[in-house]
Order: structure tokens, then sequence, then C-alpha cells
């Protein structure tokens, strides 16, 4: 494929032409008329009545690809087929392979990777299962498990629908922190057959990451598993999330000469990830949150139907403040949103205390665009690229897994999400730090060796690391 | 590592050193007097009161290895904690990694094989879920799948002792095929629990290779799984066997001028793998089998609590033949033995019809040795590598899965078994072909090339395959 000229791309149109009536040469004008430059042309199939031609198409305006398929599909004879853009093109035939780590060049090769050399390695694990940490893929290798029912922003899409992701996931693992990462897509969305499947897969694997499975079902899930598994599992819409907001939130109190501990938060979206932020801020000596659902403040003594929200009641709010989101945010030092698009008011933000900051996390549409809160607000962060200070999962996952596997940890405990933190918080310098940065670029080559190692050292202390320490 | 002379090992030694009384010096001594040569050390850990060193010993005689450790022991202050040798080194970590396609190198590359535009790839497939075929990892992606109960000879040493068998067979797929294999232990070996797991976890996979489960469950697990699965299960341990005997057939019989289908056939050892092989002769035309196991031949009329057996005694041995092996085997054109070592005699080649054909592929130790046939037997087959004419599986699997996964099969017809056998069978030339040479080495690199242009061809031939073909 021809490289694109900057800022277009290339599109193949591919195109079935009746040998008879359709005319290469007019499917060729067509598509300079529309804005397109054909780059490159294969045939992909020829039949008796038909061909069938894959065209490039070099595009500088997107527009250009819908006007393209509607002209074609006009001109006689001519019918589109398909049409692939680089996005879909990136992904033919998937994102990640399974590898071996060296190649099997002779008999003597084989016997030792595959029989009869092997059975020496099965016997030994056989006799301690604990070796297969050393001498099998479990080492190295997390399950990326999701059922598809709460994918990114799209809802229910099912487990075919979720590869992509879960995919795109292992890449960042390997690429970020060396991990291998495997994504297994649950045909089930039923909690007990979810476990039950998880639970039965585990052998393999040295940690469990869930991914996009909906509320309340993956509260259940996670519970279960990590009292039943003994390796980590990992919810990463629930803790990932609540790292790097934490990450973030140290250093914008830092910059703001707050102490967290001191802080008024209110939190605006009580679902899963909603409450993992909550249980990491109160881990982290915070005892002032309010949180605020589609029914006000969140208040003990009111009789909730939902569960998480009777616990939510019964944890925080000691104040039993209560009414709107207006309301509760006066002098509120931190506002935290994981809700929806547009819910937090420029004049909401006036109420509260000097210096405010706000995380306003919804996706892909934050709780306020930064936009309309500039002047009145001292830190805002978004869960977007296009903004600064982007609250992204992905500085998380790949050094916390570094870190477990590591250390061949049996869970992940609140001292090591913390910790982890802490060690995206570092990555910013003091002198770096300002409104613009408190948390670090994706694509710092120093996150993910930082939360390894405060991983790795937490969960010592935590007494749930399995590998012997060296040296002491 | 420095490298191992021809003929010579390296072994690492790691020895724990009381810091007060363990010389070093004398360790030094005690290996060189033992056969070994100090060619490395690595310190490894140092704590107060001791120090844990690596030694790499290279070592021309694998005795050598447990005087060392013997000598070592007895010396003060000295404790071997574990001892290496190279068939543990290449699996230390284990033998597969998974790897992502592209790396991802800028914010561009990252919003489009993860978010936001990852989305729209997500329902493309979320709209046509047929298109996870060419979008994600199913399309060239199978799961090896145990649950450890019958792994090689070894027997049911449960799924983390299974791990580097199939971590082996994934590097074979992919290094012979090009195929992505990812091995999923399983813990649990009931049938039931097996087949649900397994058709949960089956969204990510173009196929399923089902590996060392003990019979009879084998047969229901995957009887069921074809059933209730739309993409290929595949028990290698049965049709992998058959397919791979059927090719050594067809140029055996060749060889000795005889037809495939006039043979009398008598078969040894009627479990997963003996049923296998039958079904796939019957289908090829063969008429005359008589299945002999630990109670003789099996005949129609006598009563088998045995399901396999009364299928068998249903379904073969049209003349009714009974007794034990050395009856039945009177005009045999042809022995298969899977079954256990020693149970073919030379007296029994020698009431076989001219020009008797063996296949002894019991493992590791065939029913009968080569060297005891010599002279009697025209053409002789084993499953070792030391001997002429392996057969192994791994001249079937990675071209087979190859071939279905590149038209997308929905299952393996008994056809395309066949074209497998015919395409490993046809590798061996017409001018090559001889006693010593009726299948081809593993390592010959047009065998899966060939099978899997036979299989594709087969499947459409067979109405399975999925994918348009091309020019048609």
């Amino acid at each position: 494929m021809a490289v694109p000229k900057s800022g277009s791309t290339n599109i193949i149109v591919r195109v079935e032409m009746d040998k008879a009536s359709a005319a290469f040469g007019r499917i060729a004008m067509a598509i300079g008329d529309s804005g397109g430059d054909i780059v490159a042309i294969d045939v992909s199939g020829t039949g008796k009545v038909t061909t069938i031609r894959d065209l490039t198409v070099n595009i500088t305006d997107t527009g250009a690809k819908d006007l393209i398929v509607q002209v074609l599909n006009k001109l006689p004879g001519v019918k589109v087929l398909q049409v692939s853009d680089q996005t879909f093109l990136m992904h033919l035939g998937g994102k990640i392979e399974v590898t071996p780590k060296m190649a099997i060049k002779s008999r003597d090769d084989l016997s030792r990777v595959y029989t009869p050399g092997v059975a020496s390695v099965c016997m030994a694990i056989h006799e301690d299962p604990s070796r297969a940490h050393t001498l099998t893929i479990k080492r190295n290798t997390v399950a990326v498990v999701s059922d598809g029912s709460a994918v990114l922003g799209l809802g229910n899409i099912g487990p075919l629908a979720a590869m992509p992701v879960m995919e795109g996931k292992a890449m960042l693992f390997k690429q970020l922190a060396g991990v291998d990462a495997f994504p297994i897509c649950l045909d089930s969305q039923d909690t007990e057959e979810i476990i039950a499947t998880i639970k039965r897969i585990a052998p393999a694997f040295g940690g469990i990451n869930l991914e996009d499975i909906s509320s309340p079902r993956c509260f259940e899930i996670e519970r279960r598993l990590i009292e039943e598994l003994d390796i980590p599992v990992f919810h990463d819409d629930q803790h990932g999330t609540a790292v790097v907001l934490l990450a973030g939130l140290y250093n914008a109190v830092k910059l703001v000469g707050k102490r967290l501990e001191d802080c008024k938060i209110v939190l605006c979206g009580i679902g899963a990830a909603g409450i993992a932020c909550t249980k990491i801020l109160q881990a982290a000596g915070v005892t002032r949150i309010v949180g605020v659902d589609r029914e006000g403040a969140i208040v003990r003594g009111n009789d909730y139907t939902h569960d998480a929200w009777r616990w939510y009641a019964e944890h925080t709010n000691p104040d039993k403040e209560s009414g709107t989101l207006s309301d509760v945010i006066v002098d509120a030092d931190i506002f935290i949103g994981v809700s929806g698009p547009g819910v937090l008011s420029r004049g909401d933000i006036g109420k509260m205390a000097p210096d405010p900051i706000v995380f306003a996390m919804a996706n892909p549409t934050p709780e306020i665009a930064p936009e309309e809160a500039e002047g009145i607000v001292r830190v805002i962060a978004t869960g977007r690229s296009d903004y600064p200070n982007q609250i992204n999962n992905v500085l998380c996952f790949p050094g916390l897994f570094r870190g477990v596997l590591d250390c061949r940890a049996s869970r992940v405990t609140e001292e090591m999400k913390i910790a982890a933190a802490k060690a995206i918080a570092s990555v910013v310098g003091e002198d770096e730090l300002n409104e613009q940065y408190i948390i670090p670029s994706v694509f710092n080559p120093h996150v993910a060796e930082k939360v390894k190692e405060a991983v790795v050292q937490a969960a010592y202390a935590s007494g749930v690391a399995r590998r012997r320490e060296r040296g002491f």
C-alpha cells in the first residue's frame, strides 16, 4: 500500500464489475471527480461474468469516502462490495499473534521443547505445581477477559465485537511492559457461568484482567474470583480508573497547596468506576466524600434499592449533605465525574472552594468541557487525549501487572494500588508540575517501570508476593 | 551461557552457601572431580548468613549431573537448591509469547488500534458477527485445549503439568503453518464442564484443537462441541494419528503393490486413537478390519460393557474372527498397533500375508522393535524419531488447521482428513519411495503447504467452507 500523504488517508474500495457492462475508465474518472486518487489496483478474483478489484484510493477529505461509494454504485455494472479505511486495515487478521520464543531448528530442539524431552518438565511441574510459575507461560501471561456487556461507551455489543478492544489492550500490555496478554471474550453474561469459566481456564495465566463487564455483575465476579483463585484478579474499569485518578489528584492538590485528606470531594456517577474511586480515596485518607447520582446526593437514612448505593450511603457523606449536585458542590475542593456529558455547569464550579479541581472523566464527552470551565477552574482533567491531563488506564495496567507477575503476587491489595498511583504521580517532576501537566503521557517511557517497582515493593509489604525475595 | 561443546551439555546448579562454613574452592574441586567443568558463575542473591550462586557447569556425561548434586550436598555449608538442564532452560518463562503485529508509535496509532477508533471496528462486527473472521485474531487463532488427563504417556498429570506440551504444540503451529495457537489447560475433568467452558471461550478462536483428554470422555466432548459450535473441533490424538497413519499406509501399500481396500488389517488397542484409525480406514474403503484389545479379538455377538467396544463389534470384523492377536493375525496384510510395548511377536509377523506391513505406534516403546522384526517384515513404521518412518501428528495438525482457517471451515469432514492423508503421502515422490521412507520428515517444508491446499479443496467440496471462493 502506498504511504498516504500527510493529512490524507488511504481507503480500499472492493468493487465487483460486470465484465460486459462496466468500464474501468469510468470508475477511475468517477473516483477522481469525487476527490479520490487511485494509487494501487489489485485483482482479487475473476469469474465468468464478473471481476473483483481492490482499489486503493488516497483521499484527503474523509467525506470523500461516502461520495465515492455513492457514485460508483450508480455506474452501470459496478457494485461496491466493501470499503476499508486505515483503521480497518490495521485490524485485518487481528492485531496480535502467538509466537515461539525460539525456532525449532533440529530434531534435538524438537525433542526438548516437545516430545519426548518435554515430559521431564511436565513431571517436574506435576511434582511441584508452583514450578508452573517459572516453567510455563504462567510466568508472564495475563488473560484479558470480557463478556462484551459494557464495551467502551458502546454498551452490550457482545463478545465477538469486544475482541478488537481486548486485542488492543494486549498490544499495550506487551509494548509498554513486556506482559503477554491474551483476549478471552466469553459467550455468556451469566455471573456464575463467567466465574466458573474463568476459574477453569486459570491454570495458564498468572493474572486475570477483567474488562468491560457491566455493573453490578462485575462486583460479584471480581469478589468471588479474588476469593477463589490464587492469582490476582483486577477489574480495570474500576481499579485502573481509580489508580490513575488518584495519581492525578495527588499532583493536583500538591499544585494548589492542599492536603488530599482535608479535601471535600463531590463524586458524580455511583457505578463501578465511581465506587472504586471512592474506595481508593478512602484508603488514601479522604473522609469527606459526597456521592451524587441521578436522584441527587446519596445520604444515609434514605431507602435505596440499588446495593451499591446502599453501601455508598453507609460509608460516605459524614455530614449527611443532601440535594442536587448544585447543592452539595458548595465548598467542595474537588469534583470527580464518572457520569455523563454536561452534568457540571460553570455555575457549579463557581460555588466550589478556592482553587477548584475538576476531574471530568465521562467519555467521550466530559461532564464539562475544559473551554467552558476556563478562567474559574484551577485544574481540569478529562478522559480525552485532545485536552491536557488525560486520565487514561493505560498508565496503570501494564506496569501493575508487570509488578504482580514479577513478584508472583496472589492478589492486588489496596496498598499496591495506592503505590501505583504514587508512582504514576512521581513521574511528573516538581519542576514540571503545572495546571496543564499533572499526569504523565501514556507514551512516557518511565511510567510502567516506576509502577512496577512500586507495586512489587508494596506486594512484599502486603505479604502477597510469593516469589522468594533475592538477598533477604 | 557458554555454548556447550559438541556431545556435551550445560546444566545450571543453584547452590546456597553458608558464608561462614562453605568454601567455593571446595565446590569447584568437587564439581571437577565429578566430571563437570564450571563455565560461568552468577551470584543470584546474598543475605546476612548465606549467598546463592548459579553455577553453569558443562558436562559430557549426563550421569555427572546426579553425581555433582550428591557430592555438593555432602560439603559443609552447601545446599543444592536446584539443577536445570538444557531442556529446563528452554522452558524458563514459557516457550511462546503474545506479540503485537505492529508497534503503536503515535497517538494516531493508539487511536486506531485502541480507543476511540477501535469503536468503529467493534460496531462493524456487532452489525455482522461474521466479520470477526477478518477483523480479529479469530481469523488465524486456534485454542489448544487439554484437561491434562492423558498427557503423552504420563497419564493424568493435571492442567498445569500439561502446559509445556500445549506450548510446544503452539510453537509448531506457528513455525510450520503460521497458525496462532494458544494453550488452554482446564482445571476440570468433568465432561459437561469442559464442554461448557470451551463453548464459552470460543468467540476468540477460529478452531479448537483438543489434546490429551482421556477416553472415553474425549468422544463425547468432541461430538458435542462439533454439534454445538460453528468452528472446527479436532481431537488430535484421535484424528491426527489417524490421518498420518493413513498417509503412511497409502505409501506402504503402493510400495508392496497392494490396494488398501483389499487388505486385511488387524488393529491392536481399541481406545480413542484406535477407533479414529478404524473410522478413517473405513472411510478410505477398507472393510476387513479386526480389532484386538486385552480380551482378544472384538467380535459381534459378544457382550461388551465398554461403549466403544460395542460400537467396534458392530462395525468391524465382518468374518467374525475370534481369539487372540496371534490367532487373528493369520493372513493379515497390515498390523496397526496403538496399544503397548511388545504386544506383537516375530512369530505373529511370520503368520501374516506376504509383504507384511507393521505400524507399531505405541510410545515410547513400540509393539515390536524394528530390529526384532528385521528380515521378515516388509515395511515397519513407529512413533519414534530414532527409527525410519515416524508416524508423527506434527505432519498433520499445522497444515490441517492452516487449511480450515483459510477457507473458514465450520468443521473437519472425513473427506478433509483423507485429503490431508493423501497430501502427506504425496510429498514422498514415486522415485523416493522405499521401505525406509514411506512418510516425510516432520521438518519437510512442503508438508504443511500440501496439506493446507488439499484440506481447503476438500472443505469446499464438502460444503463446509464459508469463505467466498475467489474467482467463482
